[in-house]
């Protein structure tokens, strides 16, 4: 199963909305088929290593992450594909959240007489697929909000001196965890900024494009931005109050962005709206980048269940800018906790991943 | 090695002005004897471990963490102990720095027909007793900043509420780290927010007690205040500027306290100063608790070696107080940078040490 849950990894990012999926066929002690749901969500895992597999399947035990699906979606059901292929026993990390399947997979390999075993592995494989949950279960997309600090918690110097805190290896590293994310979400203030491209420059890693999304109320996104003049390569949504006139939002939609409405909130967008939009489009992973304004905007609303922390080992002080604007909080029993599940050294840096305490239980890798 | 080292450590804190210096006799590969240094310096750890040793010690090896000494101080040379005691083979991690001994520790031994050998291990003590060397070498302690902060890098919320940020586990270990320095330095204004007692409160941690120093260049500590209360129980110096009123700093000296006084700068102390008046006094190793303008003023001054940064795993945002003043900071080419050497989960908080990158190189423990 841990073989299978690392193949599954490999499609985090890449499958939305579908869930990314490992499958792990052993015969006889050896393994004869491996997948994973392939780019775009099709293939699924178990379609992938049967025809791996070939006849070898035969009396094989598979081990899969998630469920299989006893549906008939954009592929067959792999239920149905597992049984014919004579799949004798189907170990199951977790049951698959959708109410199109939802224990009818297991049942259906069990009415044809397959073994069929639930649960190992299974904190990690709904760690992993937290996000295609959360959207099934909440309408919502998981949340990874990514942050780059001095040990003091700044992100620049108070003349706005920012590059660069932290080293590049820790700039590959949060590159790689935009890979494993299905869109990046920044504040406009931080594409006036920085002008960033929020591409995932991993040489070699082919994936399906990353959504850009910009949270701008005011539409104050330059049209000569990167993210804007890009937007006919790579998807680039720009989400505004509604209530724009036609004639603000032609240049973005002429440059090929896509214009979500969201209601507005006495400090800004409607965070939670925002999300769901992006999850009605299919997303279920999102990665925010910043800046200081939407991190603490998103702390606030609690739609934050994981971050990644890189601190740089210096130290700006107190005139330099804060990571997070105030949320604002007054009690100290109010502030947002999380618990930390992994940190690594990183270049200089380190790294530091923690989830929210509510949602640990489904979120925290390999508890 | 090893073990002499691990011994070494067991005096940190304890030996001031001495080193912390570990000793373990080797006969025919078993260990005959072992020693360290002993609470106020003396005896040294190789009298303690040749009279653990007795006659075993007739052609054994030594392996000493630091040069054995060679001159009479309070206590009669060590190399003429191991001479006498008829050690046949001397492993010696590092030199004395102290002018007294520099070599001729090693000299007299191998004068006297004993097998010397230097290096083994040399990093780890030179990091161990690198609050020895400084302040034989620079007429300065080492001082370790200590810091226990959000991962925003916040001490308390805008209202003043700090009281947890991190866990009893985090606090514990603090008090460890006390134990290990010979006094703690704090800021006036920490001591009026906080009225701390500064004590090692560990069970069973048996010490030389600590020195409780207070940088307060206007004498703004309450005579009431738990450290002036408690000074005849535990050292407690207040450092002020020089041409105070005698009639101000009576009731501090009527109570018990130790006032030393130290040139004022535009921002406050001269902290050099400061720190060359307690290495005066013997004091090697440093640990600077806070507050946020003492923290700022040391590493503004380059005074700053290591850091021991506790982090809790919350967020408290932009308006909470900053761990360190400003520095002020307008390149980040000039921010302080340090060099991670460890870093360890502390209940649900981490403990990350790191040590200051022109100083690394004796510094670092194990490198």
């Amino acid at each position: 199963m841990a073989a299978a849950l690392a193949l599954a990894r490999r499609g985090l990012g890449n499958t939305w909305p579908n869930p990314a999926v490992g499958c792990v066929l052993v015969r006889d002690g050896q393994v004869v088929g491996r997948g994973w749901t392939q780019p775009g969500g099709r293939p699924h895992a178990e379609a992938e290593a049967l025809a791996r597999a070939g006849e070898a399947a035969r009396g094989a035990t598979a081990y899969v992450t998630l469920e299989p699906c006893s549906h008939w979606g954009r592929t067959p059901p792999c239920c149905d594909a597992l049984i014919r292929a004579g799949v004798r026993r189907v170990v199951v990390a977790t049951g698959d959240p959708d109410p199109r399947v939802d224990g009818r997979g297991l049942q259906r390999l069990r009415d044809a007489g397959v073994i069929v075993e639930l649960g190992l592995g299974g904190a990690a494989a709904r760690a992993d697929n937290a996000g295609f949950a959360r959207r099934i279960t909440r309408g919502l997309p998981l949340v990874t909000l990514k942050l780059a600090t001095t040990l003091d918690g700044r992100i620049a110097t108070s003349t706005g001196e920012s590059k660069w805190i932290t080293g590049p290896e820790a700039r590959r590293a949060a590159h790689a965890i935009r890979a494993s994310h299905d869109a990046i979400l920044v504040g406009s203030g931080t594409v006036l900024a920085d002008d960033p491209e929020l591409t995932c420059r991993i040489p070699g890693m082919a994936r399906v494009p990353l959504a850009r999304v910009v949270a701008d109320s005011r539409l104050r996104t330059p049209i000569a931005s990167r993210l804007v003049t890009t937007a006919r390569e790579m998807p680039t949504w720009i989400a505004t109050r509604t209530g724009q006139k036609p004639a603000s939002l032609a240049p973005y939609q002429a440059a090929g962005v896509d214009i979500l409405t969201v209601r507005r909130e006495r400090r800004g967008l409607d965070l939670a709206a925002l999300l769901g939009a992006l999850a009605q489009r299919g997303v279920t992973r999102v990665m925010a980048e910043g800046g200081a304004g939407l991190a603490a905007a998103l702390l606030r609303a609690g739609l934050v269940q994981r971050l990644a922390w890189f601190h740089a080992p210096g130290i700006i002080g107190g005139d330099g800018l804060p990571a997070v604007q105030p949320l604002p909080l007054d009690l100290l029993s109010a502030m947002p906790r999380f618990r930390r599940v992994a940190s690594r050294p990183v270049g200089q840096d380190w790294l530091t991943e923690l989830v929210h305490e509510e949602t640990s239980d489904q979120c925290s890798p390999g508890s």
